[in-house]
């Protein structure tokens, strides 16, 4: 893997696990694949172009068949679209991709393995991981590195207590005084980067 | 009108005016009016709850029959899912209210009427209307009133000239230095006055 600046990592725990899942029933049948498609857009999207430096693994937890993780390289994406419905049909085909052995590739960028949450984090430099919780630390009163920090989230159900463990040893941090939904956590975290990097 | 403490004002200049837009092609044949939802569930939506202090204008000035604009009352509204299908369907459903004699409803807290920004604007106060622009001053800043706020945002082509003539003694105000999506600003712009809110 490339170097990435800023990571982020979303829990899917009923999210779909194979690609026949209807796009039209996203938050439904799919078990709530909405939710991973607005974290995708809301952690690669600016105005006009993609963040390069950004790296997304969706962790999908669902039936038929978990676990699986999904990696999108911001490095390497050639089209992602604002709109739910296209983003959600990059899952769905990067469900369908052979994930016995290693990584498929589904496209340019998009990388399906057969891996939980705990898997992805050996995976990664496990020491700048953050938790988003809405009981951390606010953002704007910690010290993060704008070039290289990774973010674990939950989808609405947050994390189970066994991901939690995992992450026992992570900070908290949360984004502010409200609750607020994961893709909106990630814009208020890409946010305060982009603000660090200008000052850095 | 009840009190809202924050108000939005989001301009589609392509988004359909009639409600038999296609919920499956919102980028496309629908003039954008994905932006548009998305808009919709950054302003209202929390973890758990509808921001109930909150009012969104939609001004929708696509074919075929602009222009038309879509009040949403937050302290009204009884559903409203994260997703940007079901959130379009609200939209699509008021569209097709008769709005010929001042405004029509199609479901609580949300009503249609024939209007363009000029209207919206002349219809509220319009000595805190903020327009939200990449080159206006950084959101940390300026003093807001977070009890009293009204901000307009232009969708993917900004706001046209004669729609900036109208907010020529406006603030201008950008809510960091990379420019965003207008749904991301509009959660970015809701921190910056939860924060503000917990400070006064």
């Amino acid at each position: 893997m490339q170097a990435a600046t800023r990571q982020f990592i979303i829990v899917g725990h009923r999210a779909a696990t194979s690609g026949d899942f209807p796009l039209n029933d996203m938050p439904g049948s799919a078990g709530r694949i909405d939710i991973l498609a607005r974290c995708l857009t809301a952690a690669f999207l600016t105005s006009f172009s993609i963040r390069r430096d950004t790296r997304v693994w969706l962790v999908l937890l669902g039936e038929p068949d978990p676990p699986k993780s999904v990696r999108f390289e911001g490095s390497q994406l050639k089209y992602l679209n604002p709109d739910e419905r296209s983003t959600g049909a990059l899952i769905k085909k990067a469900l369908k991709v052979d994930a016995h052995e290693g990584e498929g590739c589904s496209m340019r960028g998009i990388y399906t393995q057969r891996a939980n949450l705990r898997d992805i984090l050996q995976q990664i430099d496990a020491s700048d991981v953050v938790y988003l919780h809405e009981e951390g630390v606010d953002v704007r009163e910690v010290t993060l590195d704008p070039h290289h920090a990774t973010f674990v989230l939950g989808d609405h159900l947050g994390l189970l207590d066994d991901e939690e463990d995992l992450l026992s040893h992570s900070k908290r941090i949360s984004v502010g005084p409200v609750k607020l939904h994961a893709d909106h956590c990630i814009t208020i975290v890409h946010n305060e980067l982009d603000r660090l990097c200008l000052r850095s």
